[in-house]
């Protein structure tokens, strides 16, 4: 079991569920392998849910204690770490993790930042927006005669994953500085959006969203501390000095 | 994949399963993991079965094929190497693996051989009788607040570890661009460095050297491509039009 320095077990971020038995046994299959922090946005049928409570069977606590968000920002405020499933790993500039050597690395993590593994609705999975607050991707090499994972099957895999690397890894991630919140990046990039719209930086609107994406994407990839976040605020202030 | 001298995939033998839902998601989690011969005995329900069929989704096929026997020592029949799926690991003499070593053990066997993996039915798990037919047991070292697995996905977590154990997965990384020269990168971080001093980012002189360093960390760690160290460049541009 982890000990009082290991990194605390991740949360499960379900993104617009559609079907509540899927949350259930998401539910049930987080804590047979010891998660039990649940989070979700935007559930399909709203909250809460009678269906999921009978599928979680023995894993009722995980759905009574579960949080609801609006938005992914929200529900990835305080998150350090932020691992998306998807299978458009090679359309995306982030760095994916099969789920095995990604339960060891956030093993490995500081005792005092947080992360989360995102997963998407059934039917098309995470947007492009929804990756974009992702500091890294989770990447599930299976049969490829056979890709598409069941919700609670895909969660399993990695709580599975998680729960078998808890013993064995040593905490060996040395950054000095624990990565920023997400909240924080995000009011610095909200800033930086801002500004840039004032700097003509958009000529075509239709191209600000993905725009910012990609900007989101790079930052976050970097896994800034707070710190950092810091000097990206001041580089900022000083360019619009510098004109 | 397996080479011709290998041990061949182990089938799954479903014993007196009740829901075809959950027949329908074994399907899916076998050939999500390379398994695609499934026997059933005795299915509660009648075969074929509807449920089963839609809840199989791309596994349809593991369905169509399943062959359907009225007890144990029929399905096994053919078999060498039985493991049996139970919790009552402690009250019998038989040796029991976790699903990672076993696993392992399975592609070691011969490839003449053929092994077989039991499931019991959801309510009750296997009886002493069926257990008799085991060469061995499969046990689930789960957290112990949550000890139940649904049927499915204890056939996933055995089919993930064969699946994992049939060869070294390499790391997934697959940049559809490149990562931007140092060259480019340099000219970029120039250029903001110099736009910084015009903006009075560095008002104390021997902290501006320390300061550059901070950056170009931030910035290499996300290994940019080229196209955004060109977004960069834009954002340098855009912020000194914003003031």
């Amino acid at each position: 079991m982890p000990t009082s320095a290991a990194h605390p077990a991740p949360c499960v971020i379900l993104v617009r569920p559609q079907m509540a038995v899927n949350i259930g046994m998401v539910a049930r299959a987080m804590l047979n392998c010891g998660l039990d922090e649940l989070r979700i946005v935007a559930p399909r049928d709203g909250w809460p849910n009678p269906g999921a409570n009978s599928a979680a069977a023995g894993a009722l606590r995980v759905i009574e204690e579960a949080q609801i968000y609006d938005d992914v920002a929200a529900a990835t405020a305080d998150c350090n770490h932020i691992f998306a499933t998807t299978a458009r790993v090679r359309e995306l500039d982030i760095p994916a993790y099969p789920p095995r050597p990604l339960a060891e690395k956030i093993h490995q993590f500081p005792a005092s930042e947080k992360s989360a593994i995102l997963f998407g609705p059934e039917a098309s999975g995470l947007s492009n927006d929804d990756l974009s607050y992702a500091t890294g991707l989770v990447h599930y090499p299976v049969n490829p005669e056979c890709t598409s994972l069941n919700l609670a099957q895909a969660v399993l895999m990695f709580a599975w994953e998680w729960w078998m690397a808890r013993e064995q890894t040593p905490q060996q991630y040395d950054r000095e500085e624990d990565t920023a919140p997400a909240e924080s990046i995000n009011i610095m990039l909200d800033r930086l959006e801002s500004q840039l719209e004032k700097g003509q930086f958009f000529p075509i609107p239709e191209n600000r969203d993905p725009m910012m994406g990609k900007i989101r994407n790079l930052i976050n990839r970097a896994e800034p501390s707070e710190r950092e976040v810091k000097i990206l605020h001041g580089i900022i202030t000083a360019l619009q000095r510098s004109s």
